[in-house]
C-alpha cells in the first residue's frame, strides 16, 4: 500500500477530547474518529488492526468447534420480556419503536435472540453441544462513555453462546472457551491474566474475566503472590484472620456522639482509629432487609453479600427503611437489639471491644462484642480485598495490579433457557432445559488495550500479529530514481511473500515520515536513501529497539522473512 | 466440516411465511431464520455464502483502490438535519432518542457520516481521489418487508463513497466503480445487466443499477434488442413516433359524458379505443402546479416529468388544487383553456383529433388538437416504456425482461458536500466542494438473487464461487469401516488443497442425505459406498447435471482439482 493512496490523517497535536493514551494514539494515528459521544468511526488503518483481532478470534473459535452466525441488531421487546430483562436492563438498553409502534432494542448482547433461534429447532440431545458465535456491532447506552472505544456506546464484540444437555457438558464447553480465549489473547501478543469474576447483570453461576495487564487499566486485579489465584475486586476472596483478638470483653457502654455521623467524624470525636469502629450497613434484598457489618476502614463487597444470601437483588436501604428496621437514623445503625438478620465479616468476628452505632440519633456504643451483645446470623468473607490481605487459598499476601477487561466468559446454566422454555429431548425422551454458557470479547477494546500495554513516547508499538502493516518502507527521497527503484522492488518482493507493506511515497521530510511510522507503530521500518544505497544497503529498525542495522539490499527480503 | 458438528436445520416442508423461491430455500436449507418482520438471523450455512460474497466485494473494491472503513450504525440527527434528509426521509428512517433525549437514526446509508468524517481533515486536492467503503448492517423500516432478505428491514450492504475534486475525477471514480461492480457480479457467477436508472431519494445526477436476471425478479428491465441500451422502467427512454398522424383537424366539439370519469368509462360511453383519448394529469411541484398529457392507455413516468422540469419534489395534486387550477373536478381535466404549464408526451404531440377532459363535471372535448386548441409548454418523452415501444437511441424494438436490483451506483455531485459545507483547497488555493459519488451493493440480496437465478425443483444450484461448501462427501454408511476410511481420507486430502468439504457423517438414509445436499446446493457430490468401493471407485455428481461418473479412488482428488 502506498501512503499517497491511503487515507491516513495523522495528527501532531494530542486531541483535547482524549484522556487515555490509547484514545490519544488512535486519534493521532488516524485510526479512529468520533461521530458522537461514545460512537466512533474506524478509519482504514484502525480497521486493519480490528480485522486482525477479529481474524484471530474467528480462527480460534472455529478451532474450538464454534460456528459463526450473524444475528440482528434490532431485537423485539417481546423476547426481552420473556427473559425478564426488558424491565431490569435499565437505560443502557437503547429502546425504540418501529413505524408500527412495536417496541425494539438495539442488542447489547444476544442471549434472547439465540435462545429464540434454537428453541423448537434444536430438539435432540444428539445435536448437542452447539456453540454459536458472531462478531459484530453492539450498543450499550452508557451514562458516561469515555476513553474512546475502551468504553464506547456503539462497540464491536464477539459474542458466543453454548448449548449443552447437562452441567458436565456445559463445564466442558466453558473450559473449551477458556482455552480458546487464552489462545486468542496469546496470539494477539498481549500480556493478560484470566481472573475469577462476579457474574453481574448477565447472570449465571460462575465467570472469568480476561484482563490485559496495563498500568493505566480501569480494573484492579487481585493476584496471589504464591498460588495461581487471581480475581477481580468484585470477586476476590480474602483469608479470615488467623486468630481472634485476645483482649477480655469490657462492659458495653453508651456514649453520646452528637452530630457525628461518618466514620471519620466519630473516630475524630472519640480519638480512636477507624480499625476500632465497625460499620453496620442496611440493605434491601428480595430476601428481606438485612444488616451487614465490616470494620470501619473497610468496604463492604455487595457481590459477596448477595451471593452469601442468594439474593436476586440487593440495594442500600433508604433512611425511611433504616428508621423502620433499626429505630434510628441513617449513620447510627448498629447490631445491638437489631431484629433483622446480621451478616458479619470474618474480620469483625475476630475483633473485641469495638464501637458500633446505637440505632439512636447521636449515640454510639463502646466495647461492642459479638456473641455477648448481638448474635451473628452468619460470619463470612464480606469485604472488598485490600492491601495487606491474604489469599483465601494459601494465605500468602495478595497483591494488586491493574488491567483492562477484554473478555468475559459465563456459565449461565438455565438462566435463559428456563424462562424462555427452551428444551430438548434427552436420551430417555424427557424434555430438559438447555444448560447454557455465554462468552464475550470486546474487539475494539482489545485493540485499545493493546495500545495501553504497548506504546512509548513516539506512539504505538504493535505486537506483530496485530500490526496494520508489518513493514514500512521509508524512502528518504522517493523522487530520486535509484531510491525509488529499490523501494518499489523491495515492496513488490515483500508483497509477493504475503507481507503487508506500507510504502511512504509522499514528498515529506524524512522526519515527518519517521514520526508517522512511529505513531502508527509499524514493527519494522526499512529506510532507503542515497547514502546507504551507495553501500548497497538499506537500514532496518525495529519499532521497539533503538539500534539500526545496515542490511545489504540483496539480503533484505530474506531478513524480513 | 462434519455435518454432525455443524448446525444445519434443514426443513422438508415449504414454510408458509415464504412466498418466493429464494426465501423458501434459504429457510429450508437452514441458512436463515426470521426474528421479526423483515429481520433475519443468518445461520452458519447462510453466513458462509454471505461471507463469500463479501470476500469478492472486498477484493474488487480494494483492487479499485477503495479503502475499507467501519462507520457507526447509530447516527446523530444533527447531521441529517444539515443535509436536509432528516425531514424528508420519512418513516423508513428508524429514529430514536438516547438516555439524554438526543435524537438519532439507525443508518440506512451513510452519506452524512462520511461527509462529516472527511470534512475538515481531507483538506488538499493532493489527497484526492478518496473512495471509502464499508460492509455492514443497515436498517430501513420498510412499510411492507417481504421475500426474506430480498426486502428486509435490517439488511447487509456494502456502501462506498467517493470524493473527487472535479466532475472529470468524479466520472472516473464512477467508471471505476462501474467496472468493479461488473467484476464483482461476474465473479459471483451471476447473469446480470447494468441498466440506466433514475437516482431516486439518494439523489444526484446519474445512476446505474446492476440487475441479476431472474424471471421472478420484481423489477422490469427495458433492453434494446439491437444496441446496448438498457434501463429500468423508471428511466427507460422511448423513441418518439416517426411521423405525425396525417388526418385533417376536425372541429373541436364539447360532449356530455355524465358520470364517466375513468378512461374505461369514457371510452365505453363514446365507443372509442383508449388510444383516441388523452389523459391530462395535474401535479404539484416545487416549481408550481403543472399539467402533463399522455395517451389514454399510457402511464405517465413521474421521474421523466420531474427531471424535465428540474423539480425537487413532485406529487399528484389534490381535488381541491385541481378545481382551483382547472375550474373542474378530478377526472375531467383537459388542456383547453388551461393557464398552467402543459407538458406533452411526444406520442400525444403526433396525434390528431383526440378526446380530452373539458375541465367541467361530466363534459369532454372531441377532436382536440395541439397548437390549435392549446399550446404545449414543452413536448418530451414523458411516459413509461411499454411493449411495442422502440429504442430512443437506435429505434429498434425494446424488450422487457425481469431482474433483481443488487447494486446501485450514483453520481452525487455536490448534493451532500454543499449543504454540509465539505470543501478542500484546489491547486490555486481556492475552497471547492467535493464532487461525490456513492455506490451500494445489497450483500444479502445478492445471495437471495443468486438463488432466484440458480435453483431447480430439488433446491439451490450455487455458482461455485458462492457455494458454502464446494464438495459434499456422502458416505452411504459411515459406520462401515472401509467407507469411513475412504471418506475421511478424501476429506483430509481435499481440505489440504483448500477445498471446503462437508462430510455427511450422520446415521441417516442415503435418500435423506442426498436431499439435504441438493437443497443446500453443494456443486459437487461425491458418494462413497460399498458397491462402488468394491470397484475401487467413488461416484461424482455435479449439482446441475443428472449423470453420475464413477471415478477411481486414486484419481478423485486430482479430478476435484
Amino acid at each position: 500500500m502506498r501512503i499517497s493512496r491511503f487515507y491516513l490523517p495523522t495528527l501532531r497535536e494530542v486531541p483535547a477530547e482524549a484522556e487515555v493514551i490509547s484514545h490519544q494514539l488512535m486519534l493521532r494515528g488516524g485510526m479512529l474518529r468520533k461521530l458522537s459521544a461514545g460512537i466512533y468511526s474506524w478509519l482504514p488503518l484502525g480497521l486493519r488492526v480490528l480485522r486482525r483481532v477479529e481474524g484471530i478470534i474467528r480462527d480460534e473459535m472455529n478451532r474450538a468447534g464454534a460456528l459463526e452466525v450473524l444475528l440482528p441488531a434490532v431485537q423485539p421487546a417481546e423476547l426481552w420480556q420473556e427473559s425478564g430483562r426488558w424491565d431490569v436492563y435499565g437505560k443502557e438498553l437503547l429502546r425504540f419503536r418501529d413505524r408500527h409502534e412495536r417496541e425494539f432494542g438495539f442488542g447489547p448482547t444476544a442471549e434472547e435472540v439465540i435462545v429464540d433461534l434454537i428453541r423448537g429447532e434444536l430438539r435432540s440431545w444428539r445435536q448437542l453441544p452447539v456453540n454459536l458465535y458472531q462478531i459484530g456491532t453492539k450498543f450499550r447506552d452508557e451514562i458516561r462513555p469515555r476513553f474512546g472505544v475502551m468504553r464506547g456506546r456503539e462497540f464491536g464484540m464477539k459474542d458466543a453462546y453454548s448449548f449443552d444437555g447437562d452441567e458436565k457438558g456445559a463445564e466442558k464447553s466453558y473450559k473449551d472457551m477458556y482455552v480458546a480465549y487464552s489462545r486468542i489473547f496469546a496470539r494477539c501478543g498481549l500480556k493478560f491474566r484470566s481472573v475469577e469474576a462476579a457474574s453481574g447483570p448477565i447472570g449465571g453461576k460462575f465467570s472469568h474475566e480476561f484482563m490485559v495487564l496495563a498500568e493505566t487499566g480501569e480494573d484492579v486485579i487481585v493476584v496471589c503472590s504464591k498460588c495461581n489465584y487471581a480475581a477481580n475486586t468484585e470477586k476476590a476472596e480474602v483469608a479470615p484472620p488467623e486468630t481472634v483478638e485476645a483482649d477480655s470483653e469490657l462492659a458495653l457502654e453508651k456514649i453520646d456522639t452528637p452530630f457525628k455521623r461518618t466514620i471519620e467524624e466519630v473516630c475524630g470525636y472519640l480519638e480512636l482509629p477507624p480499625q476500632k469502629l465497625v460499620k453496620t450497613l442496611i440493605y434491601d434484598t428480595d430476601q428481606g432487609t438485612v444488616a451487614a457489618m465490616v470494620r470501619g476502614d473497610r468496604e463492604l463487597n455487595p457481590n459477596k453479600l448477595q451471593s452469601l444470601i442468594n439474593a436476586d437483588s440487593l440495594a442500600m436501604s433508604t433512611p425511611d427503611v433504616i428508621l423502620e428496621v433499626t429505630g434510628g437514623p441513617l449513620g447510627f445503625s448498629g447490631p445491638v437489639g437489631l431484629k433483622i438478620p446480621i451478616y458479619v465479616d470474618a474480620e469483625v468476628a475476630a475483633m473485641k471491644n469495638y464501637v458500633t452505632g446505637a440505632n439512636e440519633e447521636g449515640v454510639h456504643y463502646l466495647n461492642t462484642n459479638m456473641g455477648r451483645d448481638f448474635k451473628a446470623t452468619k460470619v463470612a468473607d464480606l469485604r472488598v480485598a485490600a492491601e495487606g490481605d491474604r489469599c483465601a487459598h494459601c494465605r500468602s499476601p495478595l497483591s494488586f495490579i491493574r488491567g483492562i477487561e477484554v473478555g468475559h466468559i459465563f456459565k449461565l446454566g438455565e438462566k435463559y433457557s428456563k424462562p424462555m422454555n427452551a428444551t430438548f429431548l434427552d436420551p430417555e425422551g424427557k424434555e430438559k432445559f438447555f444448560v447454557m454458557g455465554c462468552y464475550g470479547i470486546g474487539t475494539g477494546r482489545t485493540v485499545a488495550s493493546a495500545i495501553e500495554q504497548n506504546h512509548d513516547a513516539s506512539g504505538v508499538v504493535w505486537p506483530m500479529s496485530m500490526a496494520p502493516f508489518q513493514v514500512a518502507i521509508v524512502p528518504i527521497n522517493f523522487k530520486e530514481e535509484k531510491t525509488r527503484q529499490a523501494a518499489e522492488q523491495l515492496e513488490a518482493e515483500l508483497e509477493k511473500l504475503g507481507v503487508d507493506v506500507l510504502l511512504d511515497d509522499r514528498e515529506e521530510s524524512p522526519g515527518v515520515k519517521f514520526k508517522d511510522v512511529d505513531i502508527i507503530g509499524v514493527p519494522l521500518r526499512i529506510v532507503i536513501g542515497g547514502k546507504t544505497l551507495a553501500k548497497d544497503s538499506v537500514e532496518f529498525k525495529l519499532r521497539w529497539q533503538q539500534n539500526k542495522d545496515l542490511v545489504p539490499v540483496g539480503q533484505a527480503v530474506a531478513k524480513v522473512r
